[in-house]
């Protein structure tokens, strides 16, 4: 391990170099004009991993965006790590909010901005600069190591899900370890034991056959702007909680040891509303804060669209609007149920002057995972060595589709141990990721690779 | 006047190509990028005005769009006639659902197919030809006669009512004759005798300074789509009755006189909601839908628009929601009073986690005209002897900004003798205007003059 983590430390700004040549590929899976992008993205990954010698590479073709795998299988005997990440970026925009071109890494201060930076090329490429460190310094690796790379993760991981549904002896193994997470803070290294999940629609609201006058038709001819408007308002109680029939059925409240831990957290509740520029949180009922952003479901409009939107005053009475929302579920919520309830409850809200249809665009199940696991006990220790403090179990808010497929389909728990900040702006403008926590990264994986592989053994 | 009427009907292919060739200039005031245009489309209008010999025509700068000034004045001791119009259109979008190109103009059906094809480059236009049917014809004009044609009617009139408040003497005259308005069916030849008036304005909620990750913020920041939702819904009760305080202070409610001229108007709603593709419609409390339509003021949302709006499903909590919204007003509410208390309201209204800020982009006052005056009374006779059937005196739920300011600082009410149809898509996809209609127009005109003249003599 020791001249593994030595080559990691010396070849640090390579790793960088090379990551950056990752960065300048704009594989937006979400958006196809970037189709090739995404394909050319797979095909350097593949590459690269063949480069640093992976025994068998490959670019598994789906009905979407292909998979990336490569595996070296040291000794049966040994335990398997399934180190899953993806190598698709969420969109840019908006761009004009970026201070340098979201697909040309810009580095300064200590960091690597560019859209994928953190979330997730950045942190995925740490598990194959740590294989690399391995192979070439030592020859060989403590565990029998698999990637799983995807190109849909931002979109639906639609074609994972099936591949790990379908695959489960290729991807057979003893768990699997993700970096696509944030630690609670700067001075918290955190591993997370639960995510939420997701559901994701898209609606519209029709209502004239074409756009029309406001002055000749208004006042009579029902407005969809409106309309969208008074069905989104009425998905919220006072209380912040979501008024969909049936919806809080299926969730597990927080213990009171889990409460209990959340209140322990450091959080500064003040200086995270100042660095969003916020007065004021909405939170549901009597949940705190932290207990809203990880362990409630939500319901959030992402975005919202209809009439006239450009420049001027367009006296439009709009014939339709639209509006794409989503819902982040937690345990035992599942997607399907949660869709069904959504658009039920959306159907009898339609006033009769509209037509309504819904698409469901893309959900995840959430996931809760044993903190006393080995494995979850070996990352603990190793990213507590790299850290010099030791790390905190948390939840998180995001969404991570597959790790729930992991868990029901192939019996796999999932390691999520992230070096993302909530300052990263992932998703956002101005994406960065700090070069510090790319090569603690790193160093924490080559040390969770020994010391799994030791409590094991 | 009969070799005026004659000469219109022998010319009037030609009519309808040179009002082709103004039609395909894109002369769009709303958007900036059309101003080469908009000016464009004044220069030929000043042009073909002294070509059909009016004795003195001007191009008149502004702040904005010029003005185009045209007069012939055959008798100080005649009536004048100041003709007001406009030469700029909206904009054409949706482009993708119009069947021909909007600056294009396409002829069949008997229909001219353009944006500003009626609204108003078409029904200006009439006014054009029959003072060149008189020109050419008759060597002399009846009445005399003014023009004066604005490029900023459909954002808002700014310059022209600067004009109007500031150009009295040179714009005197007796009556104002307009042709901008609809008919209130195919077989119902109108004369508008109100008009509702506009307060347009654009609002913004902010919410965090960046757009977030809706997993890692969902649940406790809100969201500005939600926000703006609640508020926009909490505009109207179910009744349909604005909710901002004092909103309804200064409306003159229907007199039963009225009510009962409404409820003899041959309006088949059933056929109208089918045209429409629309099961319902949402009226305010026990008004009728034609009372709703024109003589009770409204509130649309025009726009809206937050977050992400492109194809796929993009995780974001948005950091901006906007919204465009009017309200129609009528007599005697009065636009900065209406402003003042909506943004009064939306003020109360928006939560603590958010900020506001609202402009107003542009309004006009709503306007009655006296229906027994006698250039009404000519209009309607003019009116019935090109139809063969009476006119009926109605209210119009549109707003023409100017028709206010003429009354309020010249003293001129105007007479608004329209040859539109609430078919004919104006401000939507696939505008157009019915050629028999666009002759019709031009002999009511020229009829107009003639007996308004004889009644003043």
């Amino acid at each position: 391990m020791d001249t593994a983590l030595t080559y990691a430390e010396t070849h640090a700004d390579q790793f960088v170099d090379e990551l950056k040549t990752l960065l300048r590929i704009p594989s937006v899976s979400t958006d196809s004009a970037y189709d090739d992008e995404v394909e050319r993205a797979a095909a350097w990954l593949a590459d690269h991993l063949d480069g640093i010698g992976m025994e068998h590479t490959e670019i598994i073709a789906t009905d979407g965006h292909p998979l990336v795998y490569a595996e070296h299988i040291t000794d049966p005997a040994k335990p398997t790590v399934v180190v899953y990440g993806h190598y698709d970026v969420q969109p840019p925009d908006p761009l004009e909010e970026w201070d340098t071109d979201p697909f040309e890494p810009a580095q300064h201060d200590g960091n690597l901005y560019a859209r994928g930076a953190c979330d997730d090329k950045g942190q995925m490429f740490m598990h194959v600069k740590a294989a690399e460190a391995y192979l070439s310094a030592e020859g060989d690796l403590p565990v029998n190591l698999k990637y799983i790379i995807e190109g849909e993760e931002e979109s639906g991981s639609m074609a994972m899900g099936a591949y790990v549904q379908s695959n489960g002896s290729r991807l057979g193994g003893d768990v699997v370890l993700i970096s696509d997470t944030a630690m609670f803070s700067p001075d918290t290294p955190s591993i997370t034991y639960g995510l939420r999940g997701l559901a994701y629609a898209e609606i519209t609201l029709r209502g004239p056959n074409r756009d029309l006058h406001s002055g000749n038709f208004g006042g009579a001819v029902d407005n969809p702007c409106n309309a969208l408007s008074r069905i989104l308002a009425g998905l919220h109680d006072d209380d912040h909680r979501i008024t969909i029939p049936g919806f809080y059925d299926d969730v597990q409240d927080l213990t009171e040891a889990e409460r209990k831990t959340y209140a322990e957290l450091p959080f500064d509740e003040q200086s995270w509303r100042d660095a969003l520029d916020i007065n004021a949180v909405r939170t549901e009922g009597d949940y705190t804060t932290l207990e809203c952003l990880s362990a409630r479901p939500t319901l959030d409009v992402n975005g919202i669209w209809g009439g006239y939107t450009d420049e001027g005053a367009k006296t439009v009475l709009p014939s339709r609007a639209h509006a794409k929302l989503s819902m982040r579920l937690v345990p035992d919520q599942q997607v399907e149920d949660v869709y069904d309830k959504l658009e039920a409850h959306l159907e009898a809200a339609v006033p009769d002057t509209m037509q309504f249809s819904m698409r469901r665009l893309h959900g995840g199940d959430p996931v809760l995972v044993d903190r006393s696991a080995p494995p979850m006990q070996a990352a603990k220790t190793a990213m507590g060595e790299v850290r010099g403090t030791e790390p905190v179990f948390v939840r998180n808010g995001g969404t991570i589709p597959v790790v729930a497929d992991f868990q029901q389909h192939l019996g796999l728990d999932s390691v999520l141990m992230g070096f993302g900040l909530d300052s990263d702006a992932i998703h956002s403008p101005n994406e960065h990721f700090g070069l510090d926590r790319f090569q603690q990264g790193i160093q924490a994986i080559i040390r969770f690779h020994n010391h799994y592989a030791e409590m094991e053994a």
